[in-house]
Order: structure tokens, then sequence, then C-alpha cells
């Protein structure tokens, strides 16, 4: 049995718990101390918490969800939403207890419309499942994160989270139109329209999404689609070093092509990828440009030959695109398995999510390795290279307290770096409260005093995902 | 010499002329009674103001900005941010007097860049003139307001303009990614920053957008630019009904052709087009889509073929294709002269804007003509018919008691009708002081109540462009 060592557990007044069960039945409640730990922390994996979630529970729908926020807000009692807790930032961590509003049992897809060009859907539809459904009609729902497989809408609408994709198709911002939402207070409003351009009030919509469930509660979104390429492939080209690859990206995106993917993995990516999941990438090379193009199939062909001219110009080593759809989809499995792989190197692997201006990509990758040296931090340099978007892997042991000590450090500087390079400290993964006291670095002071005043008028007594970003 | 006959002239007190003179330069100040006359209404035309600006100051650069608005706050006077004056919906009139801050001598384009594919201009620039500078070095910024001769960036950012190209590339909302923006109380600060994609801390950048003034005053943008088409070409299909129109673009779109522009004018509207600035367009047909189709060589003729046998699937009667550059060119002069084209048929001619999903495009432009007739208003029916957008031109008198009375009935059922078919009351004009007074027919009690909160963090004092939009 777990004992409160670590973290405490202050179990909820029984009349509270009795009124939650009586909102969302006893079947949708998880309230033993072996049931909540569970929940306690999230894939950002580092123990924020200090204190276990006093419940669980999992809501169908969003009457359930306003009676439940009622309850929360009268007795100020801490919300943490929550689907897949795949997140990288700390977001779905129970900081300060509370209830887990769960929403794996809010997972429908209730409408995909061929003629607006939209689709409705819950917070609990994952990601990849809403792809699917979509593409059987030929439309497509581009933001792709890694762990797509598992993540949710919900998850993407809080962190507005990207993916590879983003490069050519932006983030979940970009395909939202209309969010239900439920307040602190248990209102349920609606924040925008289901029309494909609105200018009617404040963009509350885009003011919700990427907040991290700390303005309000996510019920229902209204998602813009796209028809679906004809067609895609891979490109996969090697490099002698990060700066001979981020050359040809240049070169690449001042020849005004517009691949849907450009993505860099380091030698060390490559090598840990390839030991996990092998798929023939050839591990003596320092750097690895992994680009999809897509659209109809003549268009294809043309941005292929371009592009493998443009890498081959730049000193690219070796050169070529996937020949087939099964070669496709292992080269997809094996980028999307990185973290998965990383995993193994050691009992930590913390992923970081730092973005500049994309002309100074080079000078942060050459900064990541320059400060993981510093530190003695195992680190594999990936990310959407394209976009300014770097991800590190820091793989460590948190209980190795100099190891632990100089990650901190290591931390710091790495955001420090991609500001004085005039980026910031998130592009897809957010702060959650894994980076929430680094936010002064990025944000000045009058802007977060008009956020935090935000904050307030959203949620008056603190109770939604407290100590998350601000 | 003008008289304060219809609206009220209050002189400042000499002090303020004087402290606002020292910031500007006495050269960059009007404050005569007839200098400021051209300032006290819009392009929406309805005098709504009950008052004259007392003045008009010309600032060259944010810190001007901002000490202007520390006098006004401290003075609590009405700031009214203007450019071109080209909006629609009465969001540069002021209402109650005060201060024009006029952005036509902040029309610097500071950056375009090819690597990070941005630009970094001030809100005087105009939309066209940005347009070119970009397409100099291939790159694209593509929304395209039908005004974009004259309308500017400021404008574009206070309303989230569109135009035609918003089917396949959105508004200029899509486009933002930071902006300087000077406080009520007179703070810089920046919204966003300088990077692709970015979520860190609350989006203030897409809370400010379509703002229209009322929040905080932009002095700067940084905008995305994405690589210009190879190629565009535009088709004229005309059809026997709006119907069938309609039925075409819905068969455009489920077949998932992502045309650059789906317009649509109806007969009046072709009729008086070809009356002021003759191409040959037939005047003799019900309904006429204007096609955009752009990318390369190749996909565009594949696209036009297509576009071309679905159109004549649905009943087209007339169907063409632009055979030159100089051809495009006159239609889409033609086109966007609609406006001036329609203000020769009465005194007054009003644009008006409503939105509905795509799906109710029909119905919506049946229930405009049916208005139209019961209250006997002249009326062309036009708009970007496959983003679901209408922009009802009607010619009056609005010295005719009878007319102006019964316009505002076409207004309020008009309203009604889009929000019953799901839409709302703009979708890129913005709501201004001439559609303030219907917003709770689409946004409920509890989400104005937001709005009139965050109104009252940015602006305690109700300076910033007061009765616009809450």
């Amino acid at each position: 049995m777990l004992t409160k060592n670590h973290i405490e557990y202050k179990q909820f007044d029984k009349n509270i718990l009795d009124k939650l069960s009586k909102i969302v039945g006893k079947e949708n409640i998880i309230s033993d101390i072996e049931g909540v730990y569970a929940y306690s922390f999230d894939c950002a994996h580092i123990p924020f918490s200090k204190e276990y979630p006093q419940v669980v529970v999992f809501p169908q729908n969003p009457l359930q969800v306003s009676e439940i926020l009622k309850i929360a807000n009268k007795y100020k009692i801490p919300i943490i939403p929550r689907c897949a807790g795949s997140n990288h930032a700390g977001g779905c961590a129970p900081v300060i207890g509370g209830i887990i509003l769960h929403f794996s049992k809010m997972n429908k897809i209730f409408e995909i419309n061929n003629q607006n060009l939209t689709c409705k859907v819950q917070p609990g539809v994952v990601v990849a499942d809403l792809q699917k459904e979509a593409n059987k009609i030929g439309l497509f729902f581009p933001p792709d994160p890694s762990n797509l497989a598992v993540s949710t809408i919900g998850g993407g609408i809080s962190l507005s989270s990207g993916g590879p994709r983003a490069f050519k198709y932006g983030t979940f911002k970009d395909y939202i139109l209309d969010l239900e939402v439920v307040l602190a207070d248990g209102s349920i409003i609606h924040t925008g329209a289901q029309t494909a351009k609105n200018v009617t009030g404040y963009n509350l919509t885009q003011l919700i999404t990427g907040s991290e469930g700390t303005l309000a509660i996510v019920t229902e979104a209204t998602l813009k689609l796209i028809p679906a390429p004809e067609k895609t492939n891979v490109i996969l080209a090697y490099f002698n070093s990060i700066k001979d690859a981020v050359d040809a990206v240049s070169s690449i995106i001042n020849n005004h092509l517009v691949p849907s993917v450009i993505d860099l993995l380091d030698k060390k990516t490559i090598q840990t990828i390839e030991d996990f999941y092998p798929t023939g990438l050839l591990t003596d090379m320092e750097a690895l440009l992994l680009i999809e193009v897509d659209g109809d199939v003549s268009s294809l062909k043309h941005q292929e030959e371009k592009i493998i001219n443009l890498c081959r110009n730049m000193g690219c080593k070796n050169v070529k695109s996937a020949s087939n759809e099964l070669e496709k989809e292992q080269i997809w499995t094996a980028r999307r398995s990185a973290f998965g792989a990383c995993a193994r190197l050691a009992p930590n692997v913390i992923t970081e999510d730092v973005v500049v201006p994309r002309e100074k990509i080079s000078e942060l990758a050459d900064g990541i390795i320059a400060i993981s040296k510093k530190y003695n931090i195992i680190t594999m340099v990936m990310g959407h290279i394209g976009d300014g978007n770097i991800h590190p892997n820091f793989a460590l042991d948190l209980r190795n307290k100099t190891q632990k000590a100089n990650f901190e450090k290591v931390k710091t500087e790495l955001f420090r770096l991609a500001v004085n390079l005039g980026g910031t400290l998130s592009g897809e993964h957010g702060i959650g409260c894994q980076k929430a006291n680094y936010l002064p670095l990025a944000i000045d002071k009058t802007t977060l005093e008009i956020m935090s005043k935000i904050k307030k008028i959203f949620d008056p007594n603190y109770i939604l995902n407290p100590k998350k970003m601000l």
C-alpha cells in the first residue's frame, strides 16, 4: 500500500465525495489512494505535486462538468483537467491536490461535415482517431503531435500542440473555430461561431486555446478541416554536420518550397532510434533531415527533385526518398518513437521545447550542445527545425543530486539562450508547472500582470489548474 | 464655415492642445473645425458621432503614441485610432469626440525577412504596398480586403479583415505573430514573439487582433508571409439562378478542390459593375461565380479543368477562364470596384457583412433577397460564398425617413437570419458602432460580461475607441 511518504494525501470530506458521486455515478469516481496515485504525475515525469489528487472523476457530458465546477468553486477545490496526460510540461500535475477531471469518457466525434469542412468533437477524442475518421472522406486534420496515437484533442487545445507538420500547416490554434467551455462558476458558454470566418466580439476562442485549463474547461470543439493532400512522401537527407543540415533548410526555405515537414535529428538521436527500432538509418552521420512533401502526384515529384538537388548542393552526403508506403510508414514510426527510444538511455528523459526565429536555429542547436557538454548531460537534439523549434531530449538520473542540480542549470541556460536569440520558452508544449518560474524571462512584468488579471476574471477563486503557467 | 448644427464641437482646453503639440510637433496636429470635420465619420458613412473630434494627431513613433495616451488617460479623453478610415462598421467614428490618432505617418516596412518568412511593419502601411514589396522577393501576404489599395495593416489587424482569398488563406488573424501595442496608461508591450510557433502565456496577440482599438493601440506588427504561388488564373462561371451557383460551390468543396477565391455576384451586382467599369460581363445572367485558382503551372491547369467540369455539371450556362494577364487584371478591377459602382445607384450605399456555416449559404442568400423585397430596398448580393460570407450592398437614401426606418428593419432581420442559421454578425468587417447594439443577438450575456471585464483590465478609464463593439 502507498503511504504518505513523499507527498501528502488529504482526503476530502465525505460530503464532497458524495456530491461528486451523485453527479457522475459511483462507477465514474476513483478516490482510493492506490487509484489516485496514478494521476499524481504526468508524462513530464518530475514529481511536482506536494499532494495526491483527492479524487479522479470521469464526467460524461458538459452538464456534469458544470455541476462539478460549481462544487469545486464553492469549496475552493483545485480542478485539474486531464486526458492522456502525455504532455511534457507538467500541465496535468495536481500540484496542490484537488479533483482530476478526466475526459476519457467524453470522447465522441459528433460530426464530420464535408460541406462546412468542420468537425465537432469532445475533448477526449484521440488525435489519431479524428485524423482517421476525417481521412475516410478525404479530409485532413493536420496537427500531429508525436504522441498523437494517445494524445487527445483536449490536450491539443490546452497547449496549442503542433508536431512535425506545423511547418506547413500550423498548430492546433489554427484549426479552432469555436469552443464550448465551462467557466469556474459552472456557466457554459460558446467562445466563437460555427463559421469559417468570425470577428464578432473579442477572440475568446484563441484566448482559451493554449491557456492550459487555467481559464475554462473545454467540453466541445468545432474544428476546421482541410482537404487531404492526394499523396505524401518522405525524404531522408544526411549531413556531415548540423550546420550543413541547417544550411540546406535555409536553402529550401529561401527557394520558397513548402514541404509539410522539415525535422532535424542529430547523430545521438539517429543512433538511439535505430537501436530501439531498426529501419536502416545511417548511424555514422552527424545530422539527418526528415522532410515530408505532400500534394498531387505531379507536384510531389517536382518538389522531391528540387529538394534533393538543394540538399546535394548544400553538402548532403546521402539522400533518398521512401520508395513505398511501408518504408514511409516505418520512417514515421521510427521518428515518432524518438522519445520512447531515448527513455532507454537513463532513468529520466526530459523533452524540452524552445523556439527561435528561423534564422537563429543554427545558433540555438550549437548552444544546446555546448550547454549540455558544460554540464555533462546526455542530450539528443531533434526538432522541427523548419519552424525554429527544437526539442532537446535530456537523458539523466534525477536521483543523482549532481545531475539534478546540473540539469536545473541546463534548463536556465537553455531558456536564456532561446530568449536572447529572439525566441521564447515554448513553441508547442506549453508552460505547465515545469516552466512557470521561467515565464518572466520571456514576458515582461506589465504583460504578466495583464495575464494575471485575465486569469482572475475567469477564475476568481483560483481553482482552475492552479500553479500552472502564471 | 462649418457650424455646430448637427453635431457638437467642444474644443479642448488649450493646455491639452499644447501638450499634444509638444509631443508630435505643430505640423502634425489638426484642430480647426474645418480640419477635424473630415475625421468625424468614416466609410460606414452614417453620421454616428454626436461630437466632432477635437483634434487629429499624427504620431511618428510608439513613444509619441505612449505620451499621447498618458495625457488621454489622465484627462479621460477618447482616443480613436484611424488609418484609411475605409472600414464599413463605423470603427473610426469619434462617437463622443476625442483625439483621432492617425497612423499615416507611421507607415514603414522595417523588414521583409526571406529566412524567417516574416515582415515587421507599422500600422499605417497600405496592404497593397506590403503585398508588392513582399512579392518582389517571391513572398506573399494573402489577406486582400477589397479596398486594399488604400486600407492599411492597422485597420486589418483591428478588424481581422479578410477578402476574397480568405477561402484558401484565412484572414489577418492567421498572419499575426507579434504586436507591439501601447496600453491605455502609456505602457508599451509585446504580445507575442518573433517565432513561427509560440504557446508561452495567454494569447494576447489574438485577443487584441479584431478588438477594433478598444483594448490597446497597435504600433508595430510582425506578420507571417508565405511563398507566393507560381501563377494564378481567374474563372468566370455564369448560372441561371443563385441556387445553381451555390450548388456548384458545394460541388467544388465536396470534391476537395481549394481555389484561392470563390466569390458570388448576383445579377444586380453584375449589371451595376458592368455599367460602371465595362469588361464584358454577361448582364443577363442571374449569378456569377468568380473563382481564382493558384499554384504551380501544372496544378493550375488541372484545377481549372476540374472546376469548369464541375460547374458545367451543376448547370453552368457559360464558363471561361481569363486568357491573359490583362484580362485577369480587368476582372479583378471590376470585382473590386463593386462598392464604388453601387455608390452610383443612390445617395447612400451600405455594405453589410454576415457569415453562416457554408452549408447554409443558399438560405442566407434567399433570405437577404426576401428581406430586401419586403422593405423595398435595392440590394446587390455579393460575397465570399466559399466562406459562407455575404456582403449585401444596400443602396438607399437615408434622408428619406421611410427608407431609413425600413433599413433599420432590414438590418435587424438580416442579423437575426444569420444568427438563426448558425452564423454570426461579422466575418471580416467588425462590429464598430454600427452593430454594437446587435451584439447580444450573437453573444450571450455571460460571455459579453467577460468581454466587458477584459475591456476594463486594458482600459479602466474607457478612453480607447469608446462606444465601439461592446
